[in-house]
């Protein structure tokens, strides 16, 4: 089994992954001997993370992942300078040598988008491709993990209010996530950007086509106010049109709006911000995006787990 | 527990580490059943190495260390590139994450001083700051093992005459090492260098307020003859006034400076030396500075042995 | 034992390193319970590995070997730029500052002749140097893998005919491959390039010494006829002459010259190719790259797990 893309789960096994994420979460905060009966789970097993692109999220996270799970592990933080890359190799050639190094799976973060696809187009069945964000592409365990935050907390993927904000025309982390509520019966979507910034058409198809209903909007405080889930997302100003600015501040999440919201809600993101979310609102109850990045870790650990324990 | 700060250690905490440290190389340097039951020993724990500048002393014997004791890791070389930091995450919410990764010690160099500091005032309770040197600031492990090298071999760290040389001003070891002996009665400390690289008047008062006496000199082979302790550190040419020009040939450590130093001293250094002791000193039985190296990695071994052994 | 030329293997020892590295083979791709007793058989001891050049093949193939026998290794990508070395450190104080970390076996890429035999020179007697690539000198464990890929095809190294092509003038892996025929009786050798890339006298003076025939060619048809072994490499076209230009189109790998080869020949590269293989030509049964690729990692593990069972 390969991780390439979101469309890659389904309700059957997200349930599962779910599950997985839960019981890694439980162990790891454990005594120390369930910590250690964990790092020697998979000993024997061998994963490589193939970097052609800057990370410190998703690769330390998969890093430690494997390192909590005994997993054996080598790594290269800059493939595309460092590597043969620079030589002229192509991704088919590397992926065929790690194939022959007998590698029990590959993370790979590349900038092309397609680039996991094409990686897992050529890779050995015993050898599994994880997705770490191939370009404008997918970044599916990041979608994996913000789906777990919200079940973890809610209980369920479905019959939820969620407003989704920021960049939505690029970035992957808010069309990931939409993607998935659209897999769930009852889910309510409202997108909330500024013009230049809204979600892409294909998004909007996916929804109509599942039946999620879904608006758009650029009015922060109205999006907020009823939303059991508030995903924001960071502005990426080196992608602004020239001559567009976008009003910053109506993008924040501060107190004003934590005012605003319901108090059963909860504030995601998927990190690192830049000031759309201000530091004060970390002490809010229903500020999750810290535990959010620690799914990231667990979500992770939960995949590996599976994918070691085949064959 | 954290190691931020030189101030972090006492005598009775010093007593603790340096027993640990001997421990430490007695072990690895042991049979290979020793040697495989340290690294037995941590199974389960984990360590992140998030190192902001470069660095090879430190970081590899962090990572050596890691490894000798079993405990699982991943790291990043260049944190300041290859990061969220380049997307502009704050070292504060860097931290927070690897809070959430339940990472049981994070090992950190950031080129500002005081960013270790800030690393643990957020820190979650689980996971153990250590500073691995912050700008000008400090670098408290280099301290522990400078202070354990002349333990080792003196059997004590109090009634010594020692010797500092080199760059003084902006050199933080000299600093450190100065600050740990005024925690020891009797010492008796010599600094040598030019004018324009003289200790800073915080530390003589410090040295003042502990009673420790102290000189300063222009003169090395006065100021190394009376000494147990020769101290040396490197000129940071880099760092030089515009229009100043120091004779490096009075500076440095030779035969000539060998034949008039006391035939029981030792000769310290941090490294990386770059001209300031000439390979032919390392022949010379009282040049200590590759055990003082390898004293690095044994005395990294102790915090990290009694870090993890924690909760 | 060090592992720093060539010259370090005869075919007593290349005996030993061919059984050891068939039997990683066996063992990697066997049962967890065998992979998983191979991560245990080192525990207790580490490797380091020091690259001051770029390398994916070489520093991943180790790190991965080390990670399967369950050595302890920590390393650098890129120690030229963020290490020491850029302070003015000589590699011999790097040298002697693992030394007394106590590593078992030092992995050195450095672009500079014969700075793993300098290395070699101030090694302590516990850690093993391996040359994984100095400059244009040597690059023992390339030469290692490519000569186990022929025996374990042909289950012998004599009596071959063996076609080099490519640059041969400052390929390294062409000039050692030469070199270890030579050891071996009734081996016929053709080098095949154009004129400004012939091997240098130095390599024809010792196949003239050892008796073993060798021709130039500059015909890559007529020179693949009768091979046994065609090895191609490929055409650093940066260290062209000015003025320069050689037809890429004669010295490729394709189905023409496919067409004209032996049935029982096979095709090796070192890797990365960009070109000189066209991608076709790897579904033909004859192409043994990759294959040769995976073996570069039995390879290390095998010298590794000779190196690690001493003392």
């Amino acid at each position: 089994m390969n991780i390439i893309s979101t469309k890659d789960f389904s309700p059957e096994n997200l349930g599962y992954f779910f599950d997985k994420t839960s019981e890694m979460r439980r162990l790891d905060n454990g005594t120390i001997d369930e910590r250690r009966e964990l790092a020697s789970r998979h000993i024997g097993r061998q994963m490589y993370s193939l970097f052609y692109e800057p990370s410190t999220r998703t690769r330390s996270s998969f890093g430690l992942a494997a390192a909590k799970l005994g997993i054996g592990k080598d790594q290269t933080e800059n493939a595309k300078e460092f590597s043969s890359a620079a030589k002229g190799e192509t991704l088919e050639d590397t992926i065929q040598m790690f194939n022959n190094y007998h590698v029990d799976a590959l993370v790979i973060r590349h900038p092309e988008t397609g680039a996991a696809a094409r990686a897992a187009a050529v890779a050995a069945d015993h050898m599994a491709i994880i997705n770490a964000g191939d370009g404008k592409g997918e970044h599916p365990t990041q979608a994996l993990l913000d789906s777990y935050t919200i079940y973890e907390h809610f209980g369920r993927l479905n019959d939820l209010s969620v407003t989704i904000g920021g960049d939505l025309r690029q970035g992957r982390t808010a069309r990931s996530l939409a993607r998935l509520l659209a897999l769930y019966p009852g889910n309510d979507v409202t997108f909330v950007s500024t013009p230049s910034f809204r979600i892409a058409d294909d998004i909007k198809q996916e929804l109509t086509q599942a039946g999620t209903s879904f608006r758009e909007s650029d009015n922060v405080h109205d999006s907020v106010k009823q939303a059991d889930v508030v995903y924001w997302t960071r502005l990426q100003k080196e992608r602004f049109d020239p001559g567009e600015s976008m009003q910053d501040e109506e993008f924040v999440i501060d107190q004003n709006v934590l005012d605003v919201m319901n108090p059963s809600a909860i504030i995601m993101h998927p990190l690192p911000r830049v000031g759309e979310i201000t530091t004060d609102v970390d002490r809010d109850p229903r500020a999750l995006y810290f535990r959010q990045a620690g799914n990231g870790l667990y979500a992770r650990m939960a995949l590996l787990d599976y994918l070691m324990a085949r064959g």
